[in-house]
Order: structure tokens, then C-alpha cells, then sequence
């Protein structure tokens, strides 16, 4: 298992990069090899400072940095040199097994849709995020912005995939697939929410548990949420700003804490034959190394393969 | 000005809404005469109980009262006698300025759109919320849940009739308009978000301040935030959650409590040719009070014909 790591990506790289590869590595067991992608001769200097030297971590050199705020097609079509770039090819390639980085979000994007297969039968991959419940639970919503406008048809793969990584990753035996609608019964919403709802309530694959509403995004009422990305956007980056919000005001309560996202590492996008992990710009050691539990977890789980047999 | 009064809708009715009226009359200055509609021998029994006496009000007798949980269209059509039904009809006929419920939101709704008309130009009413800003301020936010799926044109009205509603009723003077998006820049967001743009960019009747995202929603950063009414509901009831979860949590915080929405009276139907102000089915003797304050208001500031003249 090899998983490949943009070490330039991010807004402390390659420094938290480097400590959270030595986070993965003081563990006792260390089923995964890593790649780490970026200026050979930066990394090579902070792994010596900070004492590390390991059987499991070769570097492959970058010469150029997607930057954060760069044009994710126009930086990647001419930053072939670029970490992000090269982790792409080394993907398709089959050099590596997962690809993670806390860089340009849209270049992360833009190389996991066109530069790696879709899995057997998606329609269009999907990101979705953790949504800390107030019970202690988490659920899992998705789309949150991969794909701002959705047919019925993908809403339904979105139900399936979500459950699946619920499943394998978060855990949830059983996951209940809630519809994000105006209103609880059948036949409420917009088209899409109403075209969807048959689909979601005759899909073997999920256990739906209907529609829920704005609400119920924090309560226990659903495992996994699904929506267009564009309402799944506006939900995240609002419950986002929950965590600002309680900090600024002093609220020092454990639920709004947990709104901190930087805690959950990054984001998987589903669908891709491969784990690609998108991490938040401002990822520390911690998330880094969540990160690669992550892309190892999904790997040992085969959690494409299962969203493959799901789908089909 | 004649202002209707369903004393028979809400959870406390018709107790409340007679305590609201009290509250009201034992103001100084009482320009507005009010229908009471309803049970006429229950209203009189607790008027006397109150010891409420005045030549400001009068009684319109109502055998009928639509459900909470009554289907809005059917019960308007089968209880031409109810306190609503009655409403409406004294509304269309001229016989009274304003009507206000705290019953069946649906059927209030029903009737607004189908007994009285729309203010020249409007393609469809809206209804909007206050939201509560991190900074002490107050935010407009619509369309939330009237128009689940709506084109660009009626979003660019929404912020017409929401820019001057906060111009004239919340006090703000020159409300920045924004556009609830998934990403800041223009050509961002779904295709309706990206068609709506351009007519906001180029409306001259208001001040637009471009997208604001999901982060911005409880944020100081606009004071009208468009967008179709599913999104919107989603928006305002994950913020209503965010009361109870406080209160459940025993976060003390003045911001959080703000996010008590019984606090704020009702929420007027905005483009109809008179004010239809729906309460919250829970609304106490505070919420009537500020219902009937809010009605006077808008018919003061002929918020309508105001309306009318910016469409135009």
C-alpha cells in the first residue's frame, strides 16, 4: 500500500506535512508506504532536524507549487512539475494508492475528476463533510459543493455512497440516508427533493429514513444527508462559522468545539477508483496524519470496491 | 386603518391573542381599530375577565377553526366559516387594512396568495426572516420556503421587496443586498445563482453587495441575503435549532437566545397588496402585541405601494 502525500500543499507546508508523516510513522504499526511529493531538498532538511529516517518513505522531487489561490485547470495544465501534478500522474499510473493534499482545493478537484477513473457506474463523484450531531453522533452530508446543480439520479448515488463510507469509516452499522427537504412528508419540496424521494425510498442498497429538514442537519434524525451541493455548501460553511462564532463570543461549550473542521483531517471525494483526500488549507501535523489513517483505512476497507458492487 | 385579528389560530388561542390586544390598547397612542375574529361568546367572556374595554375593537363572530395540521387548501375551501376564511374575505373586501394569524401557516398562506392580490408586478409573493447577526445586527433572509423552486427574475425581486422592507420596517437605510452562493466571485453557484447575478448587478433599485456564502449567512457582510425558498428554509431552520441546542446545552449567550424567533412577532407574506403577518403557532401575548405593531407599520410606511413603485 502506498500512499502519496503533497508535501507543499497547504498553508504550513511542507513543515506540518513533514511532523504529520512523523505522527503516521511513530506508530507501532505501519502497514503503508508514503510518497512524499514536493521540493526534495526542503523536505529532505526538515526530516533530518526533526530525526526522521524510515524504510516506508521515499521523496519524489516537484520542481513547482500549485498556489492556493491559482486557477485549479490553467495552474495544472501548466504546472505539469507541480506536487499536485505529479501526484495525479503518479496515481493514474499506478505508482501510488491514494493521493493526499491540503493545497488548491480546485486543483485537487479538477485532477481527481479527470485525471483518475470515475468508479464503475458513478455519475459524478461527490465531497461530502462530517456534521457533528448534538447527541455526540456524527453524520455525514453530501454533496457539499462538487456539484452545486444534481439530477435525481445522482442524489441517489450520493444516498449510496454516503452510506457506504458511513459504514466502513464512521462506523454506523446501519446508516439512515435522511433527504434534505422543506418538510418531513412525501411530496414535499423543490422538484429535485421530490423527484428524488421515490428513488431514495426504493433503493435497496440504503435505509432511508425520509426527508428531514433544516432542523434536523444537527439532530440525530439521519446518518447520512444528502442534497445538492449547493444547499450542502451553504449548511457546511454555516456550521463552519458556528465554531468562529462561539469562539468569538467565549462560548467554551464541547458540541461548538466540534465544529472545528480542521479536527477531521480532510475530505474524501467519493466515486474515484482511488481515495483522493482534499485537506484544509490550514491543516496542522494532526490533520496530516489523519489524512493518511484515512487513505488507509479506505484502502484495507476496499471502499471503492464496495461502492462499485452497491451502485451496480 | 383596520387591522384583523384570528384570535383563534395558535397553540394558546384564543387566551394569547386576546392578552396581545390587552398589551397593545395599553399603549398611549393607538391609531389602529382591530377586528377580532373568532368564537364571539369566548372572546367577550375573557375581554371582561381581562377587564379589556375599549372603542377600538370589535368582535366578527367565526363559528369555524382551521387545525393546525389541517390540509391548508381543502380546509379553506370546506370552512368558509372559519376565523382564516373569514379573514381573508373582510381582507379582499376592503373591510379591514391588514389580517394576522398565528394559526395554520399553510392556509395563511393559501389565502394570501388566492383571496388578495399581488402587488402590481410581482410574480410571486415571498415570505422572508429575521436573522440574527453576530454583531448585533439583523439580517433579512428570503425566499424561505414560499417558492421551492424559483427563476432568476423572482429572485431579483425578492431583493427589491426585501431591500425595501429593511429600508423601511427594520431601519436600515441603504441595505446591502447579497446573494446567497456557493463562492464569492461572479459566475460562481448553480445555474439559477449564476443567471441571477447579472440582474442584481444591474438593478438599480438596490445596492448589491454580490454573493455571500454560507459562512457570511450569520456575519455582518449583507442585510438582504436572497436566495429560492429551498435553500432559504433549510437556512433559517438549522438557526432556529441553534436555540434549542443552546438551550439544551446550557449555553448561556446572548447571540444564541436571539436565535428565539417567537421573539419576533410574525413574518409578513412580502408582495401582496395588503399585510398578511403569519405568527409561529407558539406565539404568546409579546408576539401578537408586536404583529399588530408590525401590520400598523407597514400600512404607516405603505410598504406596498413602495414596493410597487421600486418593481415598477
Amino acid at each position: 500500500m502506498v500512499i502519496g502525500i503533497d508535501m507543499m500543499g497547504g498553508d504550513f507546508a511542507p513543515m506540518e506535512a513533514v511532523k504529520g508523516v512523523h505522527l503516521y510513522l511513530s506508530a507501532h504499526n505501519i502497514p503503508a508506504s508514503l510518497l512524499l511529493i514536493g521540493d526534495k531538498e526542503k523536505i529532505e532538511t526538515l526530516l533530518t532536524e526533526q530525526h526522521i529516517s524510515s524504510e516506508k518513505i521515499s521523496i519524489v522531487h516537484a520542481e513547482q507549487v500549485i498556489g492556493m489561490h491559482e486557477h485549479p485547470t490553467k495552474a495544472l495544465k501548466e504546472k505539469k512539475q507541480s506536487s499536485i501534478a505529479i501526484g495525479f500522474h503518479l496515481l493514474a499510473t499506478g505508482k501510488m494508492d491514494a493521493f493526499i493534499s491540503a493545497g488548491n482545493t480546485g486543483a485537487m478537484l479538477v485532477g481527481a475528476l479527470f485525471s483518475i477513473k470515475a468508479v464503475e457506474g458513478v455519475i459524478r463523484p461527490t465531497i461530502s463533510t462530517i456534521i457533528p450531531k448534538a447527541n455526540g453522533g456524527t453524520g455525514l452530508l453530501l454533496d457539499v459543493g462538487l456539484n452545486a446543480d444534481c439530477k435525481p439520479e445522482q442524489l441517489n448515488q450520493f444516498a449510496i455512497m454516503g452510506s457506504v463510507y458511513a459504514q466502513l469509516i464512521l462506523g454506523i452499522e446501519k446508516p439512515r440516508v435522511g433527504l434534505i427537504n422543506v418538510g418531513e412528508e412525501e411530496g414535499k419540496g423543490n422538484l429535485l427533493a421530490q423527484a428524488t424521494y421515490p428513488l431514495l425510498k426504493e433503493n435497496k442498497h440504503i435505509n432511508f429514513a425520509g426527508n428531514i429538514e433544516g432542523r434536523d442537519v444537527l439532530m440525530d434524525k439521519a446518518d447520512v444527508m444528502v442534497c445538492e451541493g449547493f444547499t450542502g455548501n451553504i449548511i457546511l460553511k454555516m456550521a463552519e462559522s458556528l465554531y468562529d462564532i462561539s469562539h468569538q463570543r467565549q462560548v467554551k461549550d464541547e458540541y461548538f468545539e466540534r465544529f472545528n473542521f480542521e479536527n477531521y483531517g480532510g475530505t474524501p471525494v467519493l466515486g474515484v477508483a482511488k481515495p483522493v483526500i482534499i485537506g484544509h488549507g490550514i491543516s496542522g501535523a494532526k490533520a496530516f496524519m489523519n489524512m493518511i489513517h484515512l487513505a488507509q483505512l479506505m484502502l484495507e476497507k476496499e471502499v471503492m470496491q464496495r461502492m462499485k458492487e452497491a451502485l451496480s
